[in-house]
């Protein structure tokens, strides 16, 4: 593990390439999905369809930089030629001998040569039967995804945003954006359902005192008051005893004197 | 941390909470970012289009157990009332009062309460703008996902598929290596001095109740009282909006009638 990969390295990013995409749908839904995360050089080697491509420009969605930065190649060898480390995603392992990793994994990796100055890669296949065996061979690991078993069905965009989400996650070097530490794991809260019907049955209480001003003010204050509720946690034991204390409160209401004789 | 979380302890999966979705296709490519991971329990409040849907099963590609089963409700409220912890998705965090973490700690903490037996689930918004104030705030935690501030596009599958891909990965148990490290708590309970009056304003508003129904009694009621207000942990401004709430009750009591002019 490279623990000294800050967010302010800038490690080079990896060349995604989409060795003979059909759709261009396809294309430009894998161009938004490297947006998201900080990846911009995309690779097409012999797409379908051609290249520009409407449908390609329409599905990026905005990622319009990308889509008009790729570069096109004849073959899958040119298209890496320039790259120092290539990875070939792969859906299930074959019977070749290279390492395998999951994506977790290589973009720790690819990572850690980016910041080396290595220029590196990952081979994304085509729709129906991804990479060939020649293709995989030009690789140097084979990426696989720990998809379920019994129903895999990755799709090419799907691929690129898991690996490109793992490429940020990498860089950010335990600081993923986290504000607070979450609650206790061992205080069991109580389910929604008694959360909900005990913030209800505070705000029924509460109508006939003003504390809810006006109407207008009602929705506000309903949700602060909610907030804190939440907040709290409350198991169904807590909650029930709260819902004894509301009920205490509600019992004494316009009882004259204030005194009650209780029940 | 729990290390021993193995893939073979069946922790229950959380539920993944569609908020009136308005694509058909975008509800069948979640249900297949879902099957992908090992996610079954899918849950529709309000589809804009109405249920069933046949582009969802269309776009659902083979994950048609999981749109067989899914549940559909009339409000968010409904939706997650069976459920102990929920988590609430938004693409910027917002003024709440509410811890926010990134999908891998999510994942893990997801994991960790459904080893423990508890019902858990994840709200995500509507296509154009995502989820309300008010349904954010039904959640305990909000989850957000480290995109590049510069183009952050997720759709709705792809933050579902994000979550579902940490979720398998955190049952894989070191297969990929995770972060452990707990962030700082920055919800700071207030002082026990401001705790314990606000425990001895409740217990003097519910003396005239008859809440504590003997004097006998009493001694054993405030303690508990005392042991729910304390574990809830509450902030200043929380115990200065509880004196609000308990000031509220007190003035009422003893008003003829029940029915207050406020102030």
């Amino acid at each position: 593990m490279a623990d000294g990969d800050q967010v302010s390295s800038p490690a080079r990013a990896p060349a995604i390439i989409l060795v003979a995409p059909q759709m261009g749908e396809n294309i430009g839904a894998a161009a938004r999905a490297m947006a998201n995360f900080r990846l911009t050089d995309l690779r097409l080697v012999a797409p379908r369809d051609g290249w520009p491509s409407k449908k390609a420009k329409a599905a990026a969605s905005g990622a319009t930089g990308i889509i008009d930065e790729v570069r096109v190649f004849e073959t899958t060898e040119q298209a890496i030629a320039d790259l120092n480390f290539v990875y070939a995603t792969t859906a299930r392992i074959r019977d070749l001998p290279k390492p395998v990793v999951g994506p977790r994994e290589a973009a720790t990796d690819l990572r850690a040569r980016g910041g080396k100055g290595q220029a590196t890669g990952i081979l994304f296949g085509r729709e129906r039967w991804g990479l060939t065996n020649e293709e995989v061979a030009l690789a140097d690991v084979i990426l696989t995804y720990p998809v379920n078993p019994k129903f895999a069905s990755l799709n090419i965009a799907q691929a690129v945003l898991l690996i490109a989400y793992e490429w940020m996650a990498s860089g950010l070097d335990g600081a993923l954006p986290t504000r607070t530490a979450l609650p206790e794991l061992d205080h069991s809260p109580a389910s929604k359902e008694h959360l909900i019907g005990l913030m209800q049955h505070m705000e029924k209480a509460l109508d006939p005192t003003g504390y809810f001003r006006t109407p207008d003010m009602r929705p506000t204050m309903v949700q602060n008051l909610r907030a804190i509720l939440q907040r709290a946690g409350f198991s169904r034991d807590e909650i029930d005893a709260l819902h004894g204390v509301i009920g205490a409160f509600e019992r004494l209401q316009g009882k004259p004197g204030g005194e009650s004789s209780g029940g």
